[in-house]
């Protein structure tokens, strides 16, 4: 039986810090991030791709309050549906090819997808991740009575709105997800989704939030059964020190270990705790599986054992 | 063996009229719009979807257009895919709705989809589609200059760019769109789908231009050896004369008296001569199996043989 993989593509695997934030630069980012990929499909492994979508969808949702007098602004739902079309289409096209001189003919496909978020979950009682253009104070808060934006000042820079970031809680398009599985390689819950609310009535609604797409790439891993979840970084390993002399790089963390170093506070908010986290959630709930936080360039040797930050139960 | 239908809808099932030009409106079209889908997978017909994407696409090239000093401007083929995730994703939550009332779970997802179409298409060497802003004569000529753009004087309102239609030869995800076909319901093609060149190295190439939606349709037909091709539209029947007082509605049309009416002028370029023409190359392709021209309020009609034109091999 081959091995069952989900990987989570980081921000570095769809654009570089170094060129233009075109859709062009973006193509040439993906074309290269295509080849690691299908270099793990040529070795045997089965594979679902799971991205996210930071800088696209807040370009996209940018482009869209700009021209608000000229077109009515997407609902950030849609933009983040939007997103998932954009980015999928590049991987798919790239991946294609890149299987093809490989000689393999797995179809690739991406499929939009929803994610279901609880209402009640505390993040909406604390947004926190900004998204879109900055305003001066008084359009802030005309946005806040018109539109019932939540707005917070950004290091000086001006004002922004800020969404929650909730949990995961199911994949709608599951179905679809695990009817392909076998065949195919399949690229969903692009930007960690596009987050749904279930209404007492049965009808989802499309909320303005942003699922971090680590843990949305884990609850995957589980509802596939994956034999692993590969997060893709920037970084080899991840460390405790990190940036400082004593920087420590990790081989192997246990959930308890991983539990002290998030408590004393060594994993960056935005960058690697989530990421140890959702490899957390993955060794908890299967324990004997391996979830590995390494680098697009040496996500190969990770997965043969060689490299990475490896998180197991124990 | 249950009925195999591809169902092309045209713009009236995205966007009324009547209703601003936003997502919020589209969504409330759209859910009415899949309770006639659903009620259709009830009585047991298998589907897919093809959608338009004419006034979405346009809108967000647009945007992007009239924000370019702020972000760049993305290329008209990444609009399109863009435009597939926000179509199908309020197609895919508002189906799955209207099939779970009716008691029926069955999985719905929209692919993003590649379509490949040929360079040597004579659409190339005259391109008739007008896309995004107006723009006056100067910025026109430097656009024509700058980008390659193809510019045309659009009836004394400013100059726009223009871009061809050529013919889908191709659907590049059709083996994901085989694997879901007997068990999902699959958006897929949403605007004729992205059009893709091939480039002599293998590569896919994406181009700026159209697809119509019901030849990508016809083509999606033919590959998943559907009984049926359903093209929505606004009227119930095609019509020759039509909107004059000697109208008269077509209830069946042989090939060859298509053919003849086509010649003599009586459908419209942009409206009714596609989806003839689609529905021609459908019967004629696969004689004994019908395609069916009729509005999305009568579909269910239609299929049972009550209403719409029927277009047959003789």
């Amino acid at each position: 039986m081959p091995e069952k993989i989900v990987i989570a593509l980081g921000g570095n695997a769809l654009q570089s810090k170094n060129s233009p934030p075109t859709a062009e630069a973006q193509l040439e980012v993906v074309r290269k991030t295509c080849e690691h990929i299908a270099e793990i499909s040529r070795r045997g492994y089965e594979l679902a791709i799971v991205h996210g979508n930071g800088p696209q969808v807040g370009r996209i949702l940018l482009a869209g309050e700009t021209a608000r007098d000229v077109v009515p602004p997407m609902p950030f739902d849609v933009c983040g549906a939007m997103s998932q079309g954009y980015i999928g289409y590049h991987i798919q096209q790239a991946l294609r090819y890149a299987l093809s001189v490989r000689g393999r003919n797995v179809p690739v496909v991406s499929l939009t997808t929803q994610v279901v978020v609880d209402r009640r979950d505390p993040a909406f009682q604390n947004p926190t991740k900004p998204i879109g253009a900055f305003y001066n104070a008084e359009d802030a808060r005309k946005l806040e009575l018109d539109k019932g934006y939540v707005m917070r000042e950004d290091a000086g820079r001006g004002w922004r709105r800020v969404v929650a970031s909730p949990l995961p809680q199911k994949i709608v398009e599951i179905g679809s997800i695990r009817l392909l599985w076998d065949h195919a390689i399949v690229i969903t819950c692009g930007g960690g989704g596009v987050p749904v609310a279930e209404n007492p009535d049965g009808t989802l609604e499309g909320m303005a939030a942003v699922i971090d797409k680590d843990f949305a790439a884990e609850l995957l891993a589980e509802e596939v059964n994956a034999d692993a979840l590969l997060i893709l970084t920037e970084v080899e390993k991840a460390a405790i020190h990190f940036g400082q002399p004593n920087q420590q790089d990790l081989d192997h963390l246990s959930l308890a270990d991983a539990a002290r170093y998030l408590e004393e506070g060594h994993f960056g908010a935005g960058s690697m705790r989530p990421k140890i986290e959702a490899a957390m959630r993955f060794a908890r709930n299967y324990p004997g599986r391996r979830a590995i936080i390494t680098s697009l360039d040496k996500c190969l040797d990770a997965l043969e054992g060689k490299t990475g930050t490896v998180v197991t139960f124990s």
